[in-house]
């Protein structure tokens, strides 16, 4: 295997192992199922995907389409789900669990670990006044940290980041490069990926004599622990109260996020979506990608946002909307069906939406 | 009251003050009307929301949806408007004034001003050949000026802003973190948010023989006096003439302005909006978040398009228009409804279907 | 003419020439039509449009809408494409091509051609260890090169650039300001505008007891010839595979495209359209502004989607979709037509609709 192959390119992703079978079942919290001319005592070197998979790889399994593959492939061991524990191939080790894409990622972990922080402050970087960082925290070239700034152990601010006065940064975050984040109060093992934008003044300003006046932006950004914000993404500072991210969400690329926003425990808001200022998420609510969300709305907890959906109003805990204006999915595809039916025949389509305009 | 409370948290924002009632009448050009309770000659240290503000604080009221906070709050004072006149808490006194919002940022501007530029060119700065830079300007960590820059009194560079050559940037401009400006003039009193980029190749391009090859964007992009871009947004500069933002207009974070628009004064773009290449907008038109708009079209005077909207073709001065293509708001919420009402009936659709078709 | 008029303000373009009209001529591959009373001999200074063209100027028509303007011109030279041949006028000389755009394309980069690489690394970028930078490379201020990172001749990196460990770029490429690029393998000619982030980890992640597990992204983003990427987009790196784009494709700006997306030869991105992970494109195909397609679906070669399409199955090759869900150019508009039929009558809105429905 060279070591520029997929995945885990040696250029660019550590490696560790090898591994035995017992020792990734235990990262799976798996049951090894071996298969009846599955050799014994392999070292495992590597994840890679059924096709491409040798008997030192382990691959996965979790979507029923991808079946066929599982008779052809070579790999030494395979993830798979209870479901599929009957068809393991003869020569190889099965991993089974209840969730195979978390043991999966599990197992990946294993091989290609995150990069832990390089202790040590590049003497490029510029660090103001009155600042705690902890001894263990890495921070890179051209790193801009203001006064007062506080840095919890294990973080790793990358180069290029621009950290204002006075913001907070819990233990083990990966701070990207070219981050602006001020006026941010930041917890534990958050991710901020490359050109996120952090704390910067809401939309927010009055119509005086002679055009638009700014309206002071007073608050700020809180985002809780296990948070994950995307690239170039935008959230913008509270106006008088805080724009939150809850706890153990994850923010896509390029979404925007207004002042005030409040989000729940584990949201998800997937690329290039936009939730207004004052917005309010409850927890587990999902934003699909290119959705939109009017300001001053309460979105109930686990409800989901269909992709390019427009939110105009609340939406109930639980509720399934797409469209725009969002309506529920049943209906919206109703509407597609019934509009489609009506504007079918080519050839005559005056005369049909006469009749069908009565 | 903490040094770290909401809004105003001292570790992020400057407080000035205290102020007596009749300086705080003054900044929002208010008559001061007393409750019967009120005591004389307080001296206000803040500004907070109805249900947080002491009595030391001003408060605000614009929306008559929070009236019922009024007859609780504690604070000292509240901005409000003629309408609220009669419903002064007893304890407190009222500013009362045509335009409470307006009024509101004012007085919120006199306890939270903008931190003004700190003059200075930081050493890490690289500052190119026969710029002209005023003596109160300050050019923050890592900056790069190109050759030829001029930069005028008052204004602000951070950390990380780079600044092509020849660009012109006026008086007390706020140009953010990692801003790149290039082929830009840039007028007075402009703010660009962190990450804004403006004055790259437009997207334009001519089919070869071996594929696509660039037009050369031989135009620059101006921005007027007033104008604020917001966080990541991208203006693309001219191709044979200049992109153009109107004075005072208000451009939110992620919007895409293409090559040879044309925006008027006061305009507004909501957070996600495109406008694209050589489209002209007059003077005050509204774009709601995420809204597109395409080429080489014309957009009336104070016209204002809903959020999402997709616009193929002119748009009349003072229309309201939503819906992808751009219809009037009655005939979308009208379309919203008959459709609506023709796919209701979800034991029969497709009975229904066929009878609506004729 | 002053320096700063436009197209090529001095302060912003370098500017070659004088040429004579065999010159231009042989740049765009154009037969030399001289008007009656064209002057011989001029030597051309500049491109202008037809309406500021002075005699040293070389103009352009392309679209008959603009014809009128060829009558008034005062254009030395015109580029034109046959159909207007008899329209020159007759102090001008005539351009007369096949694909005018291209051929202005290349009169105008003649004037005013890319500026080449200024060979040599800045004092302040920081470059890691085991790298190969050709001699003649560019690399500015502030650029933070990784390890064993390779960059081919006549390469240019701007300020602030942040070049991942590993990554490879070929020949002649632009790395514009602010762009962070890791786990990426980049080929010749490619141009990353401002901001653009490159192979950061794509959105996945798994359902843990305690939240969401990142899922590790052990793939890299692929970056063929003749490739450009916009301002502040986002490129996410294949998870087990590669993200691929295909040579001479162009991504406007703020455009996402998730992990394991593949795009084929000279597709079309335009400004904040999203592709979801693992959908494929074929060959030259058009996504329009704002438009987003779904995940793990196929797009024929030379499909076209439209502005703010909704793609959310596969789209055949050469089909042209629109509308959200998409679907085809004609039954949208058919569709638009009837529900606005339908719903016209503004005085009797909901009789109507009952009498539609049946």
């Amino acid at each position: 295997m060279s070591d520029h192959s997929l995945p885990g390119d040696a250029r660019f992703f550590t490696r560790m192992g090898p591994f035995p079978a017992s020792r990734l079942a235990e990262a799976a919290d798996a049951e090894i199922v071996a298969g009846s001319a599955a050799p014994v005592d392999v070292l495992f070197r590597g994840v890679a995907p059924l096709q491409s998979a040798t008997a030192q790889d382990i691959s996965f399994l979790d979507n029923r389409r991808y079946l066929p593959l599982l008779g052809e492939t070579r790999a030494g061991a395979v993830v798979l789900g209870q479901a599929f524990r009957d068809q393991i191939p003869p020569h190889a080790i099965g991993l089974v669990c209840k969730s195979p894409y978390l043991a999966w990622a599990r197992v990946a972990s294993l091989f290609h670990p995150v990069t832990p922080a390089r202790p040590g402050i590049h003497p490029s970087a510029v660090v103001g006044a009155d600042v705690s960082i902890a001894p263990d925290v890495e921070v890179g070239p051209f790193a801009v940290i203001g006064d007062r700034v506080v840095i919890g152990a294990g973080t790793a601010i990358s180069a290029h980041a621009v950290i204002g006065d006075g913001v907070r940064i819990g233990e083990r975050c990966r701070i990207g490069a070219h981050v602006a984040a001020s006026h941010a109060l930041i917890g534990h093992r958050v991710t901020l990926y490359s050109g996120a934008r952090i704390g910067q003044d809401g939309f927010g300003f009055a119509v005086g004599p002679a055009g638009f006046e700014s309206v002071p932006q007073l608050g700020r950004v809180v985002i809780e622990d296990d948070v994950e914000i995307g690239a170039n993404a935008t959230i913008d500072r509270g106006s008088m109260r805080d724009t939150v991210i809850g706890a153990g969400s994850r923010i896509d690329n390029l979404v925007q996020i207004g002042h005030n926003a409040q989000l729940g425990r584990c949201c998800i808001v997937v690329s290039q979506a936009g939730i207004s200022g004052s917005t309010e998420l409850g927890d587990y609510v999902t934003i699909a990608a290119q959705a939109g969300l009017i300001g001053h709305i309460k979105i109930g907890d686990k409800a989901r946002i269909g992709a390019q959906c427009g939110v105009m109003s609340d939406v109930e805990a639980g509720a399934d909307v797409i469209g725009s204006p969002a309506m529920p999915f049943r209906e919206f595809f109703r509407n597609v069906a019934v509009l489609r039916k009506l504007a079918r025949r080519p050839d005559k389509p005056s005369s049909e939406a006469d009749k069908a305009a009565g």
